[in-house]
């Protein structure tokens, strides 16, 4: 356990170096995982920085291995920073289902025990590694956020309540309204507990419902294909919240791609590209 | 036990489609998994096809998750196929260390107990599973080969040995000759047996030296960073032969890279346009 990083993994991609790092947590009060993404920093003394939130299952290394985003982040000069889904190790509550307990944090801040303890996501997202960014890597400039299901619900609810620090959201499959469907009111009862008023600032849906006229420019993927669609995504319902209140939200339909890192390769280049727009 | 194939996994890619499949292999006696890309059927009618072949420890998905080859591909109009690196299962011979035994076939016919039963995959892909690819899918076209480290080592061998077949031939940190590495002189000896004169068919540095004038055109990236570099792969062997023998190779060598698969989606693309002037 210490607080000092350790280098696990350095590979030269593309013009850049792709990362990967273990540090004790205080927030989270175990040791975590990170990877990031760095491109030339002869080139890009001071690249804007992308955060990636992963789904469900996944730990910081699927976006990294499978997205294919390395290519066009390192020719756009951006960096990316991709956090664990959730505190990890023996000594952290867990369940036997994959969509609770480790691998399934939902980004939130955990109200209630056994979770309480170590499930603090959020701030873990937003100071405890923005701090490490800034400070050990220089990583101060423009911010954007993208995610990935359960990491799409983590980077709109952390997009949408922190207007001023990032910059642009974008989407793949994102769970938009976890109040209202399956996987987030499993984990919501769980992590937040039974008082479903405590549950509508991790819930983004309801923060743009709530808010006058949200400005940070949103885009969403979703696929056709995807089999969580209709029963725990329902884009939808973000998109005309958007609609009704002028937020700029782009919802595109995907014809055939399902829930897959075969449809988020398929489309980051165009959504490193959305956020460049705005960096 | 089955030889009809069994449809694992389907997933719309960029323009095309990533398949994975099982089949029962009579040349190797056991089921097997292979992965298939196809571009978009309706552009491309009669894609070319290339041939990737992994390195040691890995399966059918190593490249495909993590090389980004579809893009380009789907781009381009060109199938890719991806077998597995061995035969596989409880009732194949196998071995606990990573290099040898299951994930470690090195691409040759076995000759020797207890390999001899099932580690026919030379034969395997030039044969039988090229039989699928043609029958079952209709990719009847021109062909090339690629592959890394073994799979460089087997995508070479199998390409010189096939000259009017395989159009083109490009690796990734390939083992040139492994009749002189650690690497194969332990496979060689398990699985040929110690009579080193019946190693030389499966060795391109070999086979290239024996051959007049292969006008096969070669590419192969070495990154300077890998570890395995001076001690197994040492490409300059056979790019000093193919100069000697007027053959056209070209061997570069990629500053920083390690062995690793962000080496290979580093450079994929152009293996890709490589390999489409030929095909």
């Amino acid at each position: 356990m210490t607080e000092k990083l350790e280098l696990l993994e350095k590979h030269r991609s593309f013009d850049g170096t792709q990362l990967k790092y273990r540090h004790y947590s205080k927030i989270l009060g175990c040791d975590m995982t990170f990877s990031l993404f760095l491109p030339n920093r002869e080139k890009f003394e001071a690249p804007p920085l992308i955060w990636w939130l992963s789904g469900l299952t996944c730990t910081d290394d699927n976006f990294t291995h499978k997205a294919g985003a390395q290519k066009r982040a390192a020719e756009l000069g951006l960096a990316m920073l991709m956090p664990d889904t959730s505190p990890r190790g023996n000594s952290v509550a867990d369940d036997t289902d994959w969509d609770l307990g480790q691998g399934a944090s939902f980004y939130v801040n955990a109200t209630q025990s056994p979770w309480a303890r170590n499930y603090q996501m959020y701030d873990y997202v937003v100071t405890e590694l923005t701090k490490i960014a800034r400070e050990e890597f220089g990583l101060t400039g423009p911010e954007s956020i993208m995610g990935h299901s359960m990491g799409g619900h983590g980077a709109l609810v952390i997009g949408l309540r922190n207007p001023g620090r990032f910059r642009s959201i974008s989407t793949f499959a994102p769970i938009v309204n976890p109040t209202e469907v399956p996987w987030g009111v499993k984990a919501f009862n769980a992590y937040l507990g039974v008082d479903q008023e405590s549950w509508s600032k991790w819930d983004a849906t309801k923060l743009l419902a709530e808010h006058d006229g949200t400005q940070t420019p949103m885009l969403i993927d979703q696929g056709t294909g995807d089999s969580f669609y209709n029963s725990q995504l329902q884009p939808e319902k973000l998109a005309d919240i958007a609609t009704s209140k002028n937020s700029p939200l782009t919802l595109r339909m995907q014809d055939g791609y399902d829930h897959s890192y075969y449809f988020i390769a398929s489309f980051i280049d165009e959504h490193l590209d959305f956020h460049q727009k705005y960096l």
